[in-house]
């Protein structure tokens, strides 16, 4: 089946402890988009400016992405500069280039419209909404997030939660929306405002899926270990878009717990690849055997 | 088997954003004996002062802890007051009074010698090794450490690190003692430094166990979810006691890397119930089907 993913598409200056990279292919559109291209042919809703290179739209066509939603606009492309700190888990936004992402305001292609499972990558959640309401009947809608909306567009956000099966956000994000230290407790006060399912990602700590206590939904995973970690830029949204993929892959008339279990593991599966390189470099050479691979060696490591 | 435990029994104050305690019974020979005593019986090895109260006596004798390694000196108990902050993570020591501690130099009692189980508490490395010194033919000796040792006798702890079948320390303090930030080349450098096996406890995210990566010795766990975190004083001694309780109950000729990954799950449940309380009330009325139901339940969470 496949997935709609509405995201940015963007291009990047990364800075690490030990290099410096520009013009990179990124956004939360462009990875979750290349994450889920592993499982099932993904469709893309962004936009990009006129000096957008036609190699990175060349990649993005390799994956099988459907790129009639992807508008090219007059001027320049969405531009983020961010650096990583010595121990790659805190990062500084240097700055950020809307550009033609500013006037953004997609309509669907026809073909977009029945799209049974739809991934509202990390954007403005006005934007998110005004996709999910050209969607006829989705089956499963989830959505990422960002610190930046829960502080700027906390309305948005909260008339979006209650239109979604599942949110992801990290714990710092989960935090700071329902103002709750603890986070099995902060996760269910998400769920109290709309999504059935609660995903906390925690880095390099792994990620919680919280669902319904009484049905016992609750699923805990560490993250798959990285000792060559390179740039964990796009990391949450491969998980997004691994998570996606994999459940749009499955196609089942109703998304059960277990199922999202999984899903998220194929998730940490496809960010622990992302990591290990600048941009797309380590995901351009990924087979999907190794894919299943680190799927089963992630079993192997978690078992007792 | 018996399972040789040393380390601090200590009177506590301990302030949380909610409710602040004095006397408490507490330190790393406290919680750890009286984790590991759910599963064997373990023999103390410590030092209280001429105030320590009878009714904590009482409490670890009703545990079934030999107590003929456990001295009483003319002079005060050890004393800690710490405080925690808002998000419990994070805690502030106030004071510490080595007081009786300070020449604690313990001669253990015979029965003690041939103990093949030994668990090194949290003390100063240089006492750590006077113990292990008079231990005949151990056959699992761990030890847990703290930021303190590694900063003030640095020395000491690498003499010990050679002696040690399995260092246990936490996330910081590994990163600490190597001076590297991934912990997961952290983690190796230690295991260059002596020990076959470390463990890095990663409080609310887990604990993850290095061993040969040539024999593919890796495990990582979350934690047991605790939404309703009261004190979490003691839990990294708890989780130590409770690992090397159930080494000790399994009492295998050769300690295998499955059964610590077991003893690793085993800690862990010790520690979220030791949380769930000031000082050792929840440990007070703890049963043992409780503890099996939790590591059945922690293997329900974490499957996929």
């Amino acid at each position: 089946m496949p997935v709609l993913i509405v995201g940015s598409v963007a291009l990047d200056n990364v800075k690490t402890p030990v290099e410096e990279r520009t013009d990179l292919l990124g956004g939360s559109g462009s990875y979750g988009a290349v994450a889920a291209s592993f499982f099932e042919p993904p469709q893309l809703v962004a936009v990009v400016g006129s000096d957008f290179p036609g190699t990175h739209l060349d990649y993005l066509k390799s994956r099988k992405i459907d790129l009639t939603g992807l508008q090219q606009a007059e001027g320049s492309t969405f531009r983020w500069s961010g650096e990583y700190m010595l121990d790659m888990n805190q990062r500084q936004t240097l700055s950020v280039e809307l550009n033609v992402f500013e006037h953004f305001n997609p309509t669907l292609p026809d073909a977009y419209r029945k799209t049974p499972y739809v991934l509202l990558g990390n954007i403005a959640p006005s934007l998110q909404s005004r996709v999910l309401d050209q969607i006829e009947t989705p089956r499963f809608v989830m959505a990422d997030t960002m610190d930046l909306w829960i502080t700027v567009a906390r309305h948005d956000l909260e008339h979006l939660l209650k239109r979604l099966d599942l949110i992801v956000l990290n714990d710092m994000e989960a935090k700071l929306l329902t103002d709750q230290p603890n986070l099995i407790k902060a996760a269910h006060a998400i769920r109290k405002m709309g999504p059935r399912y609660v995903c906390i990602k925690k880095g390099e700590h792994g990620a919680m899926l919280f669902g319904d206590p009484g049905a016992g939904e609750f699923f805990s995973c560490p993250s798959f270990p990285v000792a060559n970690l390179i740039d964990p830029t796009g990391a949450g949204d491969c998980f997004a878009g691994g998570l996606a993929g994999h459940l749009a892959r499955g196609d089942q008339p109703v998304v059960k717990f277990a199922e999202l279990r999984q899903a998220i593991v194929y998730g940490s599966v496809l960010a622990s690849y992302a990591v290990e390189s600048f941009s797309f470099e380590r995901l351009r050479k990924l087979r999907p055997a190794e894919i299943e691979a680190r799927y089963a060696e992630f079993q192997r490591i978690s078992q007792f």
